[in-house]
């Protein structure tokens, strides 16, 4: 399991699938870098200057966008996930 | 739907009819990338170091302008949107 | 109407007629891009760390003397518009 | 024995063993730089503004992954180890 | 009159009349930048995070030097004026 | 004697005798720039924002490790020595 | 008289006698440029953002090193100073 450290979270990439206006489905290499996440695992939180800890706005399992080329890519257990810092995350997607 | 964090705003953009001095509409090619916009969503707002979180100054439905080339541009839902920070926002605009 | 958000505050550019040493008035390409303008609209001010607002130290009617380049240009209703920070003010021009 | 200062850590860096989708183990030239680690020393935390001081989230033993190029190698009793800030680490690494 | 915003101030500047060792009165062109002046209008201070305002440490008529090329040139009522910050003033000159 | 301001310590470089794997001494210009210290003089420590000093974290005598190319070389009654930052220490050698 | 603001100090810069390995004043063209003051006047020292001011960690009389090319050179009654921040000096020298 990875346990991010202060204001960081994991995050699995999700494949959008995209089609044109017309309808086509677009191939992999047309497609622009994701950047809808699912949220796999949230750290405690920054700390601030007063010493109290900010608690996250973000829970495991959300569905997130955040900023292009952002994070770090890691591997674990055969998976590729996304170490971001919850500042790079632009916004929840909610139904 | 979108529910920005911290101090981050969503807005749609507002297509601005413009005409020269001389009452001819320009067509979209000749005209600057718009910065008007109506807010959607709004976040929580941004936490001080002293642990305060400060509330927003705009509301859902304020029509607003901002600064040319801020923001990241989301696709959610068919529909386009502009995830701003409070703080690229210049103006509010009434009636 | 504009509303600035923060330490903001919208200003209208003032048209300073300038003349040489030797009486002779400028045309416009002659003269440097005008610094000085009134204010007619403030916003609330800055919040500090401490949570605390700072009241604008401007107020609107105030002619003011601006760094050069400061500022974002907007149209609204016609009109031409500077947004600038409260910092970008040098001075404030009194009789 | 190491003792990092502040809000550094010490860590022995962990080879990891590589094999490409069709098992062929990588020979060390076609590997990326590690960034796994095992935790040696932590340091007593960082000291915020407030006089607080922030205790490390991290322990001796626990496994991290820490960002490519970040830290500065140091050589001791003839072993090779990494000095990194605790922002430097990205996840613990649990079983 | 010149009201300067925050921790601002405005100075005239003065002409230091400079000779070489042997005595011969330098020509402009040969002279450095002047780098003293007179304070003609002080700021009300700035204001700290914890929304204390700091009491300006220079006062008008007081003669300083400043840091060469920082500053504002303003030109107001047909004299030439320069508006600083406190922090480019080096030091306060007394007899 | 050296007596460091804030949150500065002065070092004697130590010079570490290097063999290579198989038992060769490395001559002066093979070697890198030395990164080991000891600790001749301690600095009050830095203020923070609260006003309170931070005790610095070494003392007089200390063996330590700091990063490369940081500091100020300075000779002192015949001898050369360092300027730190205690920020550039890495870590505390002890048996 | 120059009365320095803030965490400032107005030095007198002192000419070191260097004298080679084996004995040979160098000329002043062969010599580094001096990073040793006597400290002539001392600020009230620098406000934190509590308020507080901070005491200077330095008097009129004491011998210091700086950090060369730091401070701004000023002449003064006939004689060259160089105003410095307290934080660009690196050590007093003691006897």
């Amino acid at each position: 399991m990875l346990k991010p450290l202060g204001d960081r979270v994991v995050i699995e990439l999700v494949e959008s699938e995209e089609k044109t206006a017309s309808g086509i489905v677009l191939p992999d290499s047309a497609k622009e870098k994701p950047q809808e996440g699912v949220i796999v695992a949230v750290g405690a939180g920054r700390v601030l200057d007063s010493g109290e800890r900010v608690a996250p706005e973000v829970a495991v399992g959300e569905r997130i966008l955040f900023s292009k080329y952002s994070g770090t890519e890691v591997k674990y257990d055969g998976s590729e996930y996304l170490v971001l810092r919850e500042s790079d995350i632009l916004a929840i997607l909610s139904k």
